[in-house]
C-alpha cells in the first residue's frame, strides 16, 4: 500500500471509530478536531511501513493498531498545550483544543484519547496473544514508564541547566518510547524473533533521538508557517535543548549520526530475516535536515 | 479471602506496581498519594466478591484486574478536582492532588493512571482471550463510551434543569459504567455464560444508580467529616441531582428500589449457575442509608 493510500485508510479508521454512535457528540467533535488538525502521522507510517517491510499486507487490524498509537500521541499534544502546562495557543497551525472547546473539555478529550486506543486494540482482528503484547508495549510506551514520565521530567528541566545525559533520558521517555513502539509493534505483529525485536527497539530509539534533535533544531531555524506553532518556545522557556548543549552544527551532526545508526540496524535486520527496507527508509529520510 | 485480607493484598499489588523501579520518582509519589488517600475500594471489592461468589480463589491476577479499575477511578478523581473542572481543595479528607503537587503534575499523574492500568491487565496471568475481553470492557467503561463521556455531560448539565431521564443517562455513563465493570469482569474471568454476563451487567447498572443516588443524598445530609469533602457542592454548583428531582424521601425510595432490583437479579443468577451471593450482598448492603 502506498503512503497516500495508507493515510486515507487511516483516516477512514478514525472516522469509523469516532462515528455518530458515540454517546456524547460534542466530546467526539473536540476529539476529531485534534485528530484532524494536520498531523503527519509519522508514528503510524513507521509502523505500517515496517510491517510492509516484513512482507505483510496492511489490514484494518494493522491500521487500528497504528490509530491507537496516534490517538495517545494526540492526547499528549492536547494536554501539553493546556494553560497549566506549555500554555500554547496554536498547534499545527490551528488553535489548540482548549482555545476552541475550553479547558475542562480539552482535559476530558485528552483523557478519552488515552482510553479509547485500548478499545481499538482489543477490537483489532489479531490473535489475542499478539493483542496482549501490543497492549503491554503501548502502556509501557505511554504511561509511568514512558511518555508521561518524560513529560514530568521535561517540566522539571525548565529553567535548569541539564547535562547531555539528562536531556537524553528525558527525551528517551518523552518522545522516544512512543517512536519506538511502532517498530516494536510491527515486529510483534509480524511475529519475528526476539533478537529482531531487540534490533527494532534500537532502531526506534535512534529514530526517537533523531526526531527530538530535529525538533530542537527547527525551533531555532524555522518560521511559524513551517512549524505550524510558535518557534523559539524553547529559548523563551529557558529550556535545555540539543542545540543549546551541542550548538547548531553539533546538533545537526548528532541528527545525522542517529539516522545513520538506525539505517545500519535496519540493514542488519534485512540480512537476518526477510525484510525489505525501502519503505521505512523513505520515512526515516524525512527526518533529515539539509 | 475475607474483606480485610483482600484490601491488604490489593494494597500490596499497588505497592509492587508503583515501586522504586519506575523511572520518575516524584511522578510515582504523586500517584501513590492519590491511591492511598483513603478510598474504600468499593469497585475492587465488587469484582473480587463476585469472583469469590463464582467459587474462584482470589489470585494476584484477579487483584491486578481489580487494581486496574481502581487506578482509572483514581485518575478521574484527580482530574475532576482540577481548577478547570470542579476546583476542589479536599478529597477523602485530604488535600487534592493538584493542591499538593501542582496543576501540571496532577494532570500528568491522572494521565499515567489512565495508561498504567492496561500494563497491569496485560501482565495479569490470565488466558490472553480473557485479558483482551477485560481490556475491551475497561476501555468501554472509561473512555468515550463511558466515564469520560459522562463527565462531559455532567459539566454541561450544571446550571441547567435536567429531566429524570437526562440525569439517569449522565450517571449511567459517569459512574454507572465503572461500577458495572467489576460485575461484568468477574463474569468474564469466571467464564460464565453470555446470559449470566448480561444479568451481571444489569446488577452493575442498578448498583451504579444506587451509588449515585446515595451520593446525592449524602451531599445534602452529611457533614464534611462524614464525606471527607465539602458537602452541599451540588447545591452550590446549581446541579440537577436525584434529591432535587425526586425530593429527599423520593431519592431514598429510588435508592432502595435499585438495591432491591440488584439483589433480585443476583438471586436469579444463583438459581441459574453455581453462585454464592453472601459476599457480594454484604458489599451491596453498604450502599444502604438508614
Amino acid at each position: 500500500m502506498a503512503n497516500k493510500a495508507i493515510l486515507q485508510s487511516l483516516a477512514a479508521v478514525f472516522e469509523t471509530f469516532y462515528s455518530s454512535e458515540m454517546p456524547v457528540e460534542h466530546l467526539t467533535k473536540s476529539i476529531v478536531y485534534s485528530i484532524q488538525a494536520g498531523g503527519k502521522r509519522i508514528r503510524p507510517l513507521f509502523l505500517l511501513e515496517t510491517l510492509q517491510g516484513f512482507g505483510l499486507d496492511i489490514t484494518t487490524a494493522h491500521l487500528q493498531v497504528a490509530a491507537s498509537l496516534e490517538l495517545i500521541h494526540t492526547s499528549s499534544l492536547i494536554h501539553d498545550d493546556l494553560p497549566a502546562m506549555d500554555n500554547d495557543d496554536f498547534r499545527r497551525g490551528v488553535a489548540t483544543n482548549h482555545k476552541v472547546f475550553g479547558e475542562a473539555q480539552a482535559i476530558l478529550a485528552g483523557d478519552a484519547l488515552l482510553l479509547d486506543p485500548y478499545l481499538l486494540l482489543a477490537n483489532a482482528a489479531l490473535p489475542p496473544e499478539i493483542v496482549v503484547d501490543l497492549v503491554r508495549e503501548l502502556a509501557l510506551a505511554s504511561g509511568s514508564y514512558g511518555m508521561v514520565a518524560g513529560q514530568v521530567l521535561d517540566m522539571d528541566g525548565e529553567n535548569q541547566v541539564l547535562t547531555f545525559e539528562q536531556l537524553k533520558q528525558i527525551h528517551a521517555l518523552k518522545t522516544g518510547k512512543m517512536l519506538t513502539f511502532p517498530f516494536v509493534a510491527a515486529g510483534i505483529i509480524a511475529q519475528v524473533s526476539k533478537e529482531v525485536i531487540a534490533d527494532l527497539r534500537l532502531v526506534g530509539e535512534h529514530v526517537g533521538q533523531a526526531f527530538q534533535i530535529r525538533d530542537d533544531i527547527l525551533d531555532v531555524t524555522a518560521t511559524f508557517d513551517q512549524l505550524g506553532k510558535t518557534p523559539g518556545k524553547d529559548e523563551a522557556a529557558d529550556k535545555s535543548t540539543y542545540v543549546k548543549l551541542l550548538g547548531l552544527d553539533g546538533a545537526k551532526v548528532a541528527l545525522t549520526e542517529n539516522l545513520t545508526a538506525a539505517k545500519m540496524i535496519l540493514t542488519r535486520i534485512s540480512e537476518q530475516t526477510a525484510f525489505s527496507q525501502a519503505g521505512i527508509l523513505e520515512q526515516i529520510e524525512r527526518l533529515k535536515i539539509d
